[in-house]
């Protein structure tokens, strides 16, 4: 009990804590999903609630454009949106600048987080600004909405659907993390077509990201590695762990397969869509595909 | 343009930064109130939301129980929602915790901000965990609602009306803005049963909130320092500025004195109620009733 926490997997920490969480009856998904999922008195549609935080050293360095830290710490939040097909609608900001900063720069971070904000037609409602003696910390508090019909969860995957992600992964530390839009125009045209069972957002890497959506959905799953659309210059490894792509990771079943990359094509022609697997029954370690060593590819179950 | 942050006051920074702002059309209040207030799709009722942030050494100090800092965290968002008549139902936690705070002092934390939920039947739905190499920082995100006709806000107080605040001024660093319960019963019944104009909680102390709420409805205010409910030990000085003290101050017609003063005895004997003054049309400053030096009490408009 007196360990460090630096022992302690995030994963585990956080299953630790939030399971003994106070709850109530309107709480519909809790901590563990892509977004908190809670009812709103009156409104048929549900609350989506979700707070990311992003850190100097860790999101960002110091030489990185503060427009740019601004612009990725709104939109790591608003593709946990996208995950869920939800619609951002206000975000509050809460910043504690390193001493050092200035003016200026806190100006530029707010046209970044604002820019980013107006590209959904997200209001910023409020926040608080305070210095701290340690690294720069922006922490974005997101509301919107999302109607029940069309709110994806991890957990809904079934046995034998296909695995599709978008766009291509890997190497988003070379610019793209600090760029990316995020996938609510797309998420909303899927599930406005089509009955996905189960979506995410990348943001860990498929490596860590595949096996969370898996081991929600109780399934285990296959890859196939061949088909993994790899960013230029990237090795496949580095598409599995890289991390920060930003991209939607969903399980459909294979009838609409057809359908859904004859209209994918029309309709996003610039944005790639690859059937990377299959979710299916397995409960071993479902890697045989994968080159070895991926530790965050064993499935605990 | 450069200069450092600490030379800007936090409310000049904030109306600079949040005046040029993305809003939509659903947003009620922005900033600049205690909770942002929105309009939420299918609802009556409106969306409360506000963000708020304890750190290590300003808030708290690496001697405080952990459990208290986390009920101080939870509860200091709660206040918020009573100086808006609102009832909080949904917090998510953002924790960077300094890398020297062993698994016990985050589960206390927990512990403590669970509890303080639990007093109002609040769910916590998520939240992360990161590592800070700076002070330890809690982010306490929350949702709730308030019916429309009973949303208060600091604009709306009328000339000529009596302030009123709850309990005692001062000392709260003492220990009580550890245990204080944020006002919000008191808020609730305060609106089933008065047309109170306009409300706000006292965090700064009322040498710097009094004016806030004065300047947010255009007026100015008088204050009889003798009636001033002082804490036990403490000079007239530390009960306007001591802050912390989570108490609620609020506008009302003096035709309700009597009524009010008489219902509020019955229904909360053990918790003092004080007229400390009255609302005016004054747009000097107005503080002949204060001793000199309170550069808080200088009324800009």
């Amino acid at each position: 009990m007196t360990r460090a926490l630096r022992e302690l997997g995030e994963d585990k920490l956080l299953a630790q804590f939030f399971s003994r969480l106070n709850r109530n009856s309107r709480v519909v998904i809790g901590a563990g999903d892509d977004c908190a999922v809670v009812k709103f008195p009156g409104a048929k549609n549900w609350l989506l609630l979700k707070t990311d935080c992003v850190v100097e050293e860790v999101h960002f360095t110091k030489e990185t454009n503060a427009r740019a830290v601004g612009w990725k710490a709104m939109m790591r939040a608003f593709s946990d949106f996208a995950a869920m097909s939800g619609i951002p609608e206000f975000a509050l900001i809460t910043l504690a600048a390193a001493g050092k900063k200035t003016e200026s720069w806190v100006g530029e971070l707010y046209r970044g987080l604002n820019r980013a904000a107006a590209r959904f037609d997200v209001a910023i409602v409020g926040g608080e600004t305070s210095e701290t003696a340690g690294p720069t910390v922006i922490v974005v508090s997101v509301a919107g909405f999302v109607e029940r019909h069309r709110c994806l969860l991890r957990s809904n995957g079934k046995s034998n659907d296909d695995l599709f992600v978008t766009g291509e992964l890997g190497g988003s530390i070379r610019g793209r993390h600090l760029r990316f839009v995020a996938r609510i125009d797309e998420a909303r045209w899927l599930t406005a077509n089509f009955k996905v069972h189960a979506m995410m957002d990348l943001s860990d890497g498929l490596g860590t990201d595949l096996p969370r959506l898996a081991r929600a959905s109780k399934l285990g799953f296959t890859i196939d590695q061949d088909a993994l659309p790899i960013s230029r210059g990237c090795t496949v490894q580095q598409a599995i762990s890289d991390g920060e792509d930003y991209e939607l990771l969903f399980a459909i079943s294979p009838r609409d397969r057809t359908r859904l990359e004859k209209f994918w094509r029309k309709k996003f022609p610039k944005l790639p869509l690859t059937r990377i697997g299959k979710l299916n029954r397995q409960s071993a370690i479902s890697d045989q595909h994968l080159p070895c060593g991926y530790v965050h590819f064993s499935q605990r179950r």
